[in-house]
């Protein structure tokens, strides 16, 4: 099995897609909040976000972008938000390697939607774009190098921004050929495909 | 349809027109607060504003001064404030475009407004001015680029400072023929025509 | 009219004088708080005060010192300091353009004792000078070009300080005799002429 | 009357003496608080100290420790440290000369004695010195200029520190002989001095 | 006895790997939390860290990443992350050495396992690794002098990440044939084996 | 009598040695607590650790880790930690002298624990070492210019690191001769020792 499907075993982890120095890689983006034992205090109902893994400036905008696209518009695709107050750390390793630019968005918003619900994410799912504030998702670079990496990670399935479309066009057939790559426009058809049902993990739990 | 219909469908987006290294261009604001599943708490009055979109000194200035002109005047223009109380973020794609300048500021105003009140910004309607405490518009540069581009963004209607009016004798006629230009000193000019009508809303989620 | 009477008809707004590389020019200072629907919470007994405008750390400090000049001493000039508890706003027009220096400072004071008090700033009134947390004047530099600048701007009546009264001989003849030129050791004496009457503007409001 | 006379003509105003770039000076450092018009609150036990008039790093902990030392030492010397806690503002003029070192110590812990006893300071007497945590007056530099400074203000008495007293040997007679300059080890000698008694303002206010 | 039995021998220290340098060393890693004598406060949930050591930034983020992992999944490894909430104190002795990178990761889960337990650490086991949020442990570097300085230390069993058990060809034979050296990819495993029994301390401390 | 036995005659304040650019130097601790007329909140449970006498980074997170230690252990040594909740401050004059590395440990708990307990350091005892947050006494530098200074001064007793007693062959025997230089490997040692019995205190209060 690819390293994404251990990586993603539990809640709160997604799969990205990056550039590096030495072409595309997979990016693991890990959302965490303390199990509370007690009940969140009136001046709890902000978020205390953490963020790890030695991220840009634009990178931690991205983060704070996703967490209040959840916040304002989680209850319409079914995602409580009430998990994301309190405090919530986010990190990308690995921990030494700087790390820049929007295009972890996505990926942002669907580790934190899966904190939130408890819902896994996909382990053969990978997916890249830049998100706005309402979820619609922009364009980014790279993603012939992107494709490249999930192909040889094993991803089956990879979400990249409409307005990418054209740069398909760059990759070899046979990179296509072995992925099912979907352009969208909303990071709410990401969560639609990408997160488990609440119902098949509830059926783990209970085995 | 123009992408700005697109992205006025929800509430807290407004068009704005800025000056890039390219010419003009249509820039977007977007304005979103948590959903609170909660009355506010005591200590709760006061707003943490989060700014995100690599926004320069003067501009992040600029959403402090739009903030503060709804918190004082808003309901002067029948707009209440109290959605802008606790959690407001602010995020002007893209995210890895730094910008700055305080020609948003009016933009920036409609947009809160439009969040606060849960009523959209027209879809074909441009902005750009500078906003003091007060409401004033003062005049901002480019015009010309501005309207070019506002015009190639399918707008049809811009408002623009008053103090600006001279500037229209170098924006050429053909441009002028399509946009309804408008000269204002007051934000609150903006605000009356910008945002749809709260009863028309209302009506659309009914149906 | 003078700009500064329309910039002035609101409170909170007061008249000041700067030196530009341009020779001198006026400046307004906007003073602004939050409508506030409920009553202070006990940990809002401080202020929460926000300044934009570009301004330089010696003109912040000014802004700190007009505040608590009024804390300290507003009640001894009948200004009721309550309204500059919570949230507080003091922004100093054109937002791009940078500014410093102390001899805001009496302006600072007057614009935040008629947001305090709801009494307008005189529209035909100037004034330059620092301030110390006892109110004391202190001398500034640029009085002939704050003096011309005053006199093309329409003002009638200038403060300028005490012991600035010596550079008045370097003023031109014409200049003086059109403003009522006041040389003031104590921000109470601007305060008593400066603020128009409660009652005059209660009267406003009723008809 | 010297200028000392009018500027400590309030509560929380003590005369320091500071050596500038063109010799000795009289500085004034001034302090103040809100009046209250409400009990402290539970959190508000600590005390929120602002700081102007363009100081250095050392002179800002100087009023640290002025405040400190008041907080745990003031009792025993008569001065109730409550006025001390909440909001205290610290400001030395002219706001826009920087200023440095430690030797404002004794004159801030004045000041801030002052400020919480509503004694006034005396207006003929200058004081310069580093302050400890504990109230131990040490050395400074610059006493011949402070000394001919003081003498030129107008000044009647002179706080030093003790270990400083060998320098006098390089202060012209003729200023020795104007002046009462008292060597001292421990702030609260100053104190003891310096504050006139709470009774004679007290008539002053009855009257 | 080796000194890692002496620093081990109070909850809360556990002993890592570093390389220097002047090749490997073994590096301590203290935490500590007050002694409460009353009940923690609603507002005190969340983990005041303090950080000492001149810790560089990554180092940083790895004790937040250490402090995360256990607040979300220690209950699962039978640790209550109770005692890590309010004031936490992680320090990494000599004081005056700057330090960095990841590898201290599972170390400091350790460290703060320990305190929160009150189970002390085994004084014979040293360890590296880098830990993500979810304890995943991830690759470092190193490894050769990190065995080889574990070996002088006198340590018996040393864990380290799964992914660099290649790099234990590269290490002299006479030194793995005295280390226990286990590779782990989880750091769950390292707390199952590194913290001693409850029951035992227990014991002890009835002695 | 030496300056020490002043300095110390008041709780709080305990002496340590340094080295400076012209050799070894007596260096005084000074910490402090405001008189509390009231019960602490409960929101006052951490510390607010003011810093003064420009100490470096290193020196700074020492005082940090003292402080924590004695949070953690000081009832282990008899100490009530409960005088350092609220605020602290801790201060090393002289104040325009820049101060750092971790060797002034020692010295700030003994002063933060006669703080604490009120009782007073002996007037003849000098010390330095660094500490970790368990107590650990770990080497420093300057041990040779540190004794000589300290027999300068007239101290008798000097605590200096267990690991530096191999450095004591380079001190002069005319100095270890004056003084009773005693290697320690943990500060309660030093606390055991430099603290004055509470029994004699008590009866100087009541004599
Ligand atoms: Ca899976
Ligand atoms: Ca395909
Ligand atoms: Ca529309
Ligand atoms: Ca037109
Ligand atoms: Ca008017
Ligand atoms: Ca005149
Ligand atoms: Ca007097
Ligand atoms: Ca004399
Ligand atoms: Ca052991
Ligand atoms: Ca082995
Ligand atoms: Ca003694
Ligand atoms: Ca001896």
């Amino acid at each position: 099995t690819p390293e994404s499907e251990e990586r993603t075993a539990v809640p709160g982890v997604s799969t990205g897609l990056a550039v590096t120095g030495m072409g595309g890689d997979v990016l693991f983006v890990e959302a965490s909040a303390p199990v509370t034992d007690e009940p969140l205090q009136p001046g709890e109902g902000g978020t205390r976000l953490t963020l790890t893994g030695q991220l840009g400036e634009v990178m931690k905008e991205s983060a704070q972008i996703a967490l209040s696209y959840l916040r304002a518009h989680g209850a319409e695709q079914g995602i409580d938000a009430a998990r994301l107050r309190g405090s919530v750390h986010l990190h990308v390793p690995a921990g030494a390697i700087p790390k820049d630019g929007p295009s972890a968005g996505v990926t942002m918003v669907t580790a934190l939607a899966s904190l939130a619900s408890g819902r896994l994410v996909r382990g053969d799912v990978g997916m890249t774009g830049e998100v706005t504030l309402n979820g619609r998702v922009l364009p980014i670079g790279g993603v012939k190098q992107k494709l490249l990496a999930a192909q040889r990670a094993g991803l089956k399935t990879v979400f990249v921004p409409q307005r990418n479309e054209p740069d398909l066009d760059d990759v070899p057939d046979e990179v296509l050929a072995e992925l099912d790559v979907r352009p969208v426009s909303d990071v709410a058809e990401i969560l639609e495909y990408a997160l488990e049902p609440a119902a098949q993990q509830g059926g783990a739990v209970a085995a």
